[in-house]
């Protein structure tokens, strides 16, 4: 159930990732007998390379699969409704590498740096899978774990790198930079007194919490929408761009 | 007296491992005389395989036989009211490796994520046998001690991994990404002030305490079938799912 | 003045430490010019593979003799009067080892696990030494320092290994796995709140002085016993069993 | 978007870099077909060798750029504004190196040593870049990053090593010595007690708030010439001493 | 100014230790044209061995002289009067390795364990130096500090090791066993809350809060005895225990 | 701005220190074109060997250069005010390594011990710098960092090893021993409790305030002395001890 941006995956490319990437689309490509590649070749290859190859032998319990169709469609509706998140790509639930589902977003632009308002949609983004288990299933699963620590990792930036809480001001108390020598729990060893250390944990706290229910706002009005793209899933595993699209449509119709 | 789920240990066998228990079964049926494996010999083979043979010549005092049946019966019936846990498969109080006894529970499907139900209950499960210790011996053992182990390690995931604790959020404060390094309890040092500390010691305690209270709730509704079970393990050692599920119903009819 | 458990002590024997053993055995018998083994020389080999051979040159002052064998005395009478202490096997102020005398008792029977009660028991004869110093001395000694070290492991591991604290329930707070890498010292270091830390000070605490009440109360009572086994030690440096339970019944028919 | 003193970078040159930036010069001069070399050759030659060539080809989106403008404009007019920081030189958004834009300084003397009053300008030169972002665009960036490292290193040396904070004295709590083995974190350690580390926590906090209510009274009193200096960015790219200075004279003559 | 107790001392000689001190007691034999050892060779060679050579070229002002004289003064009388100390062997104010002067007391006997009252004497015995220069000279100096650091090692390990503080009771909280990774600041990393942490160091303050009242009472008694000794050793350097003793018979007879 | 005891820096001279400074002296001596060494040779090749040699081309500012006369004038009219500090024996304000200025003072004897009052004062003679600074150019600045190390490096000693504080008494709570394995900020590594580490802090600061108390009080009480050495130094760049001596003589005059 992780959540994967194309651009920042491919970002970090390397030479070989590429020459990787095009053998395998080359391969895909050979197979279906075509004489040249389509974006569908380098779609797939794309897809295999980021995250793993499907799993399609891998049998899934109907509760798992009902799990993460939900958990995929909360991630996708709260990117939906977020104005700075980066367009919804596809979903999936048919399990890759260790995910069991996947909503992929694609950025419109290359970003130098990120925005309060885009850091703080980006942890509502991470949370909308676990959001969507608790309003629609009523019980909630360890499948969040990767989204909730990117979340944390959001937060905690913000408060202690980037200076963007107003409680504690721009004081950088984590530089990240102490990752080299013993590993990243040495690195967090505070250096700064128990009371900034309980404002950190209030802040991180804060921003998990609002973006929690910024989430809830958004499944809740979105609940036709989300059980749909749910239902869609559980049928069809995979749900490009346009057909997510078109469910807003329907529902915008509906509340008129 | 540990708690062995079957499929989550025959979950990390390796090609050797499933080796070494196909020669076990081979040589069990060869002994027997046997042409050909039954499910009798791979049974014995996988125990043999998990949990180290059985140590028919230790000698155990009455009072460690006693302990013994009446904590197995304690996992054994909490295992059996607790509708998310995998059904009992068999009890034994015969030594094996390192354990006095054991209760072998098999799950029916695959598990990809565990709900926060499944894992509430699990630790429940954990703490059985040692419930049971105390409300039919009036005295507790150190024999409990990798069942607390366990029931500690999940409450602690669900609390600082899984973001399960309403009071804590859904803030990661463990990762668990450390443990290369410096070994565990390096990986455990406190990136997070004394306030959440103190909050992590009193969710994690709440889980268990909560759970101890499930256990108590069952065996004491179920105290006619602890008592039968545990008299049943002193005569025969061994006990299979049939003749544990036969004294639910004759409980349940003494109760009508 | 330490405490041994020859059981206990043989538990841990290697085929090497066997082989010394009985090659020592063999030894005091060929210079008693015996021609078989009798108990009396496994006894004696056993004691100086445990504890070290008998340093009778040792110049020992009055003073330390007479501290040594009061602190004897009270393991040994505490010993007697706790329902699951394993009988008095012999008592010794000829040093030995490290140790200026010993008090030896014999487990009856294999134990594979210790229950609540035997453990709150066991710390009892650990203080037992100390105690007596100061209620017939009148002052205490450094002689104490591996009695106390073991009383306090044995209830430290109560509280944090073996989930035996009503006030901290059924927590795992030291799993003890940590050993290896950097030593005891940091193994120990708190994974849990100043909260959770100071609950267990206290319950380690509470623990010993329990412990220690018993004591007094067991020598208050057996003030003429105690006395007298000092005394014996004092003139004959050795004691056995029987001699011991012999001022038992005199002092019982004084009360009478 | 990245803060430079040309002499503070030059400070730390040694013979090889001075090698560099010569050939640097000279191949720069070559190209242009010049005889000698000229300040402009040596100017960005001196550019290139401290904060990397120029990345001209890098796209970048029209709210990045805008963002850098009013950052290094910010930059710009805080630093026009302090009695002792050291002159504006030039002002760029053509990104070199990791930084978008850049403000260049050129101090006008050599310093031995620092005032307080220096050091109280210098860290809200520093934080210039960020509260202009927040009173011109409404938002604020992940970009200003080192500006807040290097305003909290300022303001923590200030401080714990060199006492010039009234409220923890003249104490030295941060000899910054033992960077070498451990890493700045491990550096970091408090050896002293949690009340000094929450002084010290206020005092850094203090300095940097003063900073910003500097910040923000220049940038509002001068808000005509933060607007033209970023449009003027945004048109032209590069601003040099002379330009920007142009602004302060017609701002004046406005105001009159 | 440090305190030696020969016993001590030798104690912990090695074989090579007592080939080095018989090969200077026949040095110094061989020198004064002896043909046999006495018992002054062997004390100067023992005491070389111990506290290195004298250095009779070290030049020394009279304020340290007189500084010295005191402090052992103090030392001496405070282990006169208190009943479990060793007698005083020799005061000698010739400086000899890194001490400025020394008190020698000689132990009667041998003693494998040490009292609480002896260990609370011993505390005593280190603070006289330091408690005469306050009372005789009005100042202190950091002549004191190993005497100092014994006593603080000797309370400490009374807390934390022996069990002898009736606030701590019978825990030991330093096992002293971790000396050997980490060096000792390591070792005495709080395995304990800061609730005991705080217990400790009150109670390691009272022991020698309470040893210095001891040395108050006995210096000021014995006032013009300390006078005497310390006028003494000003004019001859060295004291031996029968003219000590003197000064205090001369005493008792002013006194009655 | 450092502080030089010419007898401190020379007590830890080498012989190859010693040849060094031979050889600088016989260096300046025949460049000098005399036979002989004078003292004047001596004295130079002194300062040059402890302190690096005289930056003669470095270019001063004028603020630069008036900071170190005032901060160079404060320290030496405050030596001269403290009955016990070692008299002045020059003042420059001549860069030398890493120092802008010196005062050197000589001691007139060696000593074994410091006394309390010797401790304190030397603190007071470390902050006159600093306090001259804030006192006569109403700003203080960086170039004190090495004065404030030394004055808490000593009150640090003070409380912590000399046992020279009231509040926290004869207690040593930092060896120093541990210096070896991790360096210095392992070292001071809390082995004791917050309550105490808090009293320590307040016991070092009460100890550097008192002092900078001290500095303010001679320098207002001396206000003309401080102004004429500091301008004599403007112009001079070098004063010796006799021409020092007669600021005083002259102020006392006025003062008549």
């Amino acid at each position: 159930m992780s959540l994967h941006k194309v651009a920042q995956a491919t970002a970090g490319f390397t030479g070989a990732d590429l020459e990787n990437l095009l053998n395998e689309a080359a391969l895909l490509c050979a197979r279906a007998g075509r004489p040249f590649l389509n974006q569908s070749d380098l779609h797939e290859a794309m897809m295999k390379v980021i995250a793993g190859p499907e799993k399609k032998s891998r049998v899934i319990t109907p509760e798992a699969k009902k799990l993460t169709a939900y958990h995929e469609a909360g991630h996708a509706v709260v990117i939906h409704d977020l104005p700075t998140a980066d367009p919804v790509h596809q979903i999936t639930i048919i399990p890759r590498g260790g995910a069991g589902g996947m909503t992929i977003s694609l950025p419109t632009e290359d970003r130098d740096y990120e925005s309060k308002t885009e850091l703080t949609e980006e942890i509502a983004v991470c949370l909308g899978g676990r959001v969507a288990e608790e309003l629609f299933l009523g019980d909630i699963s360890t499948g969040a774990r990767s989204d909730l620590e990117r979340a944390t990792d959001i937060a905690h930036a913000m408060v202690t790198r980037y200076g963007m809480s107003k409680k504690l001001g721009e004081v950088v108390l984590d530089t990240g930079r102490d990752e080299v020598f013993l590993g990243r729990s040495m690195a967090r060893t505070k250096p700064y007194s128990e009371e900034v250390a309980g404002q950190v944990d209030q802040e991180v706290r804060a921003l998990l919490d609002a973006a929690h229910h910024t989430c809830e706002d958004i499944l809740k009005a979105r609940k036709a929408v989300v059980e749909k793209v749910a239902q869609y899933l559980l049928e069809h595993e995979v749900m490009d761009a346009e057909t997510f699209l078109t469910f807003f449509e329907e529902n915008k119709q509906t509340a008129e």
